[in-house]
């Protein structure tokens, strides 16, 4: 029998995430059953999209969604045997019993040196989210200005490198001044500081007066707004996150972008990277390959204790992290 | 000397147009000089995106944009004998001089029974408009479901009846009971008036419990916001127009679709049909063998005299014709 503890969405978000909003549970597990294992979380993930995913996905009551790097502790399952690392869609919990359906072997040959972290960030589902958005959505070009919001977080820390390796000219916008700065060492060409521009609009022109090709989209509200008026003619638009509305208590409201879009006849697309499941392995050594030749840099905020979950959350909500937000239990 | 009329945009339209933002103007025009010829207007279009495009590509005193079917009446250039049809960029224009790299001759073998206004209409600008869209930007697929607005406009009939020649299941929206019954006769499957409906969701709804794999958009506004949720997963969205806005005063806001996109993974394009120019001929040979076919029909709201254009055009900006606005001369 092993203590499994688990934070529960005790009352749907309401604005911004509050302490109270999450619980703290408790429970026995039992032994697994044939073809079942048990696993014990190492590290855990928080990231953006858990927040309109609570709304939509969840229940008061339900375990906080999520996936996490786990060790099997036991198991009657002999693909995952006892020992090994698995990604694993367990939630925000400690242990978990799986059958292993929603569990993944962490990519074969991971490396000893390379922290498992990893398979959460940046060789895991944000950095997947990353290469499939510049080329699978925008089909990023040799020679192109690509612009990328939230660009210090974990995504966007990918996007404007695999655009460096792919020979393009990379803008960021981040909020703080040692994101900026992080955004620099990492090889972008211009990055600025959302929070202390005089103009967004005067930043973005300053930045590209030529204008953008693409747009790799993390934050929506008003900076699409006006991101979207510095787009090129036939300029491309990867919807991957929307962070500045999802603590909205009433939805915010903007201009419509159809006549820009005519004019400048634009595209503009939503993703997740879970539609090209595929081509996952391959596209994971791909990344792992960059990380190893250390064309793809990447940073961790750590959190440690699983207690402290909830204000991982809420500070990578708040942009606390630069880089990717990991609790490690 | 020829006594040649125009019409100049005296003051850019604040809001809907008014009749003193129109001026009418007389000069004489010189004889054509080498290579050039005198071309007199026998049907003239306005269309919606006149007004949107005043305001980015005219300053006040500028004769109006747009396009008409003319006579060569004098000729210096061998391309254009007398008495030949062209379709002409020329403006509000009763006469007009032009050294012919504004024109494109009527489509060689026109039929002496089809009336030449067809070519600013559904054999010209707006037809190619419908095809270019369901075809290149939505790639409509047999089987398929169609979401378009303004359906009963030049533009609107005739991707309706594209996508049922091609197999789709169609519903558009259109802003009368007469224009709801000329869709029936059309062969919509589905067609409601958006102005009476007591819900526009749920009208969509009804019409389509499954939802949308197309849309056609041509509204903008209330009705994007509103459609886009009832698209299906990996939906496309053509932008045609955005009638809805085109005479506000201050841009219409409504809520960013970002959500929305990212979680149906839905793609969004907007385009203008200029784009496939080397299309053209084929085209419209296409759209020619479907209406002599009657697998396209059409409908013209004809206005006589071209002192009436103004009238016209705010007309057509209110509704008011079923099928193509044409001013005859």
């Amino acid at each position: 029998m092993v203590q499994a503890k688990s934070w529960i969405l005790a009352k749907h978000f309401d604005g911004f995430p509050k302490k109270s909003d999450f619980q703290l549970q408790v429970e026995e597990l039992p032994e697994p059953k044939d073809g079942e294992v048990l696993l014990e979380a190492v590290f855990l993930s928080v990231d953006p999209y858990m927040r309109p995913f609570s709304r939509v996905r969840m229940k008061e009551g339900d375990v906080m969604i999520g996936t996490q790097v786990a060790k099997v502790i036991q198991s009657k399952n002999p693909a995952f045997p006892v020992g090994s690392h698995v990604v694993g869609r367990c939630g925000w919990r400690t242990h978990a019993l799986s059958d292993g359906t929603d569990l993944v072997h962490v990519m074969p040959d991971w490396p000893k040196d390379v922290s498992l972290s990893l398979a959460l960030g940046t060789i895991g589902m944000p950095g997947l989210t990353a290469l499939f958005g510049t080329e699978e959505v925008l089909k990023l070009q040799k020679g192109e200005t690509l612009l990328v919001n939230a660009a210090a977080g974990a995504v966007g820390t990918v996007v404007g490198q695999i655009a460096k390796i792919k020979g393009c000219k990379v803008v960021g916008s981040a909020g703080s001044d040692a994101k900026v700065a992080y955004l620099k060492e990492l090889g972008f060409d211009e990055a600025f500081n959302y929070k202390t521009v005089s103009s967004l609009e005067e930043a973005l022109k300053k930045a590209s007066p030529d204008g953008y090709d693409c747009f790799f989209e993390n934050v929506g509200g008003i900076f699409s707004s006006v991101a979207i008026q510095q787009m090129k003619n036939f300029g491309r638009i990867a919807v991957c996150g929307s962070i500045s509305t999802y603590n909205d208590a009433a939805p915010q409201t903007g201009p419509y972008p159809h006549l820009t879009m005519i004019f400048k006849q634009l595209k503009m697309e939503g993703f997740m990277q879970s539609r090209w499941e595929h081509k996952r392995p391959e596209s994971l050594m791909r990344l792992m390959a960059w990380f190893k030749e250390e064309k793809l840099k990447c940073r961790e905020h750590i959190t440690n204790g699983f207690e402290n979950m909830p204000a991982a959350f809420m500070g990578m909500l708040q942009g606390e992290n630069t880089g990717k937000a990991i609790i490690a239990v």
